[in-house]
């Protein structure tokens, strides 16, 4: 507990220095939490060699931003509290369990700049001798390791110290954004599966998977378990909901036009990966016949080679698409703000969505 | 809640009429609630078109063994109750997660008779048309299928109208089991990928999946629930370690030896799936020097045809180890019923605890 004192925030502190406090905070314990429920589970069995180092590992890597999205919701509606802090902080671990588990469906083999967890897992196998397909066991161990995350977010939460009666409000929207993230991801890959998505089922994937998940559905969590107002919390909820949407609209741009140097991923990785994102969607939605022919084209490719790569992205870029999106995305943080501005949240408050809203539309990776 | 009043057991019933209306009971309860449920997060929606039949069916395939089990430890220290009948059915959700996410990991194509979820899945993509691999689709639709499972059992349990207070006491077994079953799956993974795991290393992953998940942690779990007197709570431990093992030994002889035409699989399915079973690993320890040469032989072959299936049965057979786990499975279930006779038991749970004992040891398939 010496890393973060009972209140997070230092006194005089501006929202970023408050939040790289809570960052820190929120590492801490759910890096404790882990380690004490490897130490349980593992120590002494030869399956646990790995995880016991790998699973605590890849909690550390995160950036916290859904937890501390909650940690503000909370703080909307109550004084800051330890216990909060340690139930916000389980959301980490829900989202490494989407991580954990996605990483093996995409069959991505980076995450936060390190080998993903199948990865790890396989390479284990392989070093240790063993029988049988190392990518495969690789993959069973990374999903397992996902199933672990599920279950000790979850009791992260219930034994938070927040009282029953306040955990009792927020359960139904937990219950909601853990569901709602297997059926989201589901929804991908059926959209994924289809050779040209429409722009409105990327769409509501994209408000199930980061729209609600990442933003919204945390920030009314921790409203919720404070028991703020209601006039807050559907402040909280339009401004959540929009930007969400933006911030997986910067993704999908990222995915597509991102420098290679900055994102640590290859050029065009999203459309190297058929991903059914939202600038794509949008290109085909927004191009004229010729254009979208020419994209459909493009995207029913058996394999995208560079060139392939090269030729969409001027057909999505011929398109409007980007411009479009990045007007979409000031759009909607500007509304999103002054969703924040027209309730009554309290200012410091007011100033850390600010924050947290340019971090998540204005990065470049 | 019409098919099963408050008591679920007729009055004048024995043991086998009270467990099949049980089971009726569990069924139909968990049934309601996975339904409700799919209706909540997939009406509507393109990626739930296959779910929403699919997962209630696979609900309902099962044998309600373990939540019978907790019910049974439930009954030992306190009257029938509706709550407690919802509360333990969400061990059958926690264990269509296990089978959900086991089968692909184990590229399982049958299950409980009918294709596989992940089969089902991959079958549904094909006739979609759609892009990319089935088989990959299929197994990821079945991972989150899993999830679901895993996220709707916590949620079935803590929602069953329980008070808190009588939760309370069963969440620590709960999140044991819970994490027990994934740990033990990784520990099974890591036993298969050893060509010739040890008796003692068997052992301890049969313990854990089987002895504790199938029959110890529900009973303790349904024990605890009731605050049943600890006495009676260790002898059901007892039983629970004893019948669980001996439930994984028939399980493991049924695996290698088991008549094709009674257990819907292939004969030796546990040799050509290579799989660390109890039986394998007791031959290997009981041969001599030259039948375990042969045995390891036999094991390390790359491709397992079905000559060599034939020839690793002799080669068991001949070591004596299906024998002595008859012998086992005798005496297990002996000490496991005189734990019983020596607590203080009400004598319809122990005549209950005896059939169920029975069924778990003696079965075909």
């Amino acid at each position: 507990m010496a890393t973060t004192p009972e209140s997070v925030i230092p006194a005089a502190a501006g929202p970023r220095d408050w939040l790289t406090a809570l960052g820190e905070g929120l590492s801490a314990r759910v890096g404790e939490f882990v380690a004490r429920r490897c130490d349980e589970q593992f120590t002494g069995r030869c399956e646990g060699a790995l995880a016991v180092t790998a699973l605590p590992e890849f909690v550390r890597g995160g950036k916290f931003l859904r937890s501390m999205f909650a940690y503000v919701g909370w703080c909307c509606g109550a004084p800051e509290d330890d216990a909060a802090v340690r139930a916000v902080a389980s959301l980490e671990l829900l989202h490494c369990f989407a991580l954990a588990q996605d990483d093996v469906m995409d069959a991505a083999d980076l995450r936060r700049g390190r080998p993903a967890l199948h990865t790890q897992f396989a390479r284990w196998h392989q070093d240790q001798g063993w029988s049988g397909s190392p990518a495969r066991f690789g993959e069973s161990a990374a999903i397992l390791s996902g199933d672990l995350f599920l279950v000790w977010s979850e009791q992260m939460l219930r034994e938070s110290g927040l009282p029953a009666a306040t955990l009792s409000r927020g359960w139904p929207l937990y219950d909601a954004m853990r569901s709602e993230l297997a059926t989201g991801q589901l929804a991908d890959l059926v959209n994924d599966a289809r050779t040209v998505p429409s722009w409105l089922a990327v769409l509501d994937v994209l408000r199930r998977k980061s729209g609600n998940y990442t933003v919204r559905r945390p920030l009314e969590l921790g409203a919720a378990l404070a028991g703020s107002d209601a006039r807050v919390s559907r402040a909280l909820g339009v401004y959540g909901g929009l930007v969400g949407e933006a911030f997986q609209f910067r993704d999908d741009v990222l995915g597509v036009f991102g420098d290679p140097d900055v994102t640590g991923k290859p050029v065009g990785q999203d459309l190297r990966d058929r991903k059914a994102s939202s600038v794509v969607a949008l290109a085909v939605t927004m191009a004229d016949t010729t254009l979208r022919r020419e994209l459909e084209r493009l995207l029913s490719r058996e394999a995208v080679d560079d060139a392939t790569v090269v030729a969409m992205r001027d057909a999505i870029t011929a398109s409007g698409a980007p411009d479009q999106l990045e007007k979409l995305i000031d759009k909607q943080v500007r509304r999103a703000l002054d969703a924040i501005d027209s309730a009554d949240v309290p200012a410091r408050m007011a100033e850390t969505l600010a924050v947290l809203a340019a971090r998540c539309t204005e990065r470049v990776r």
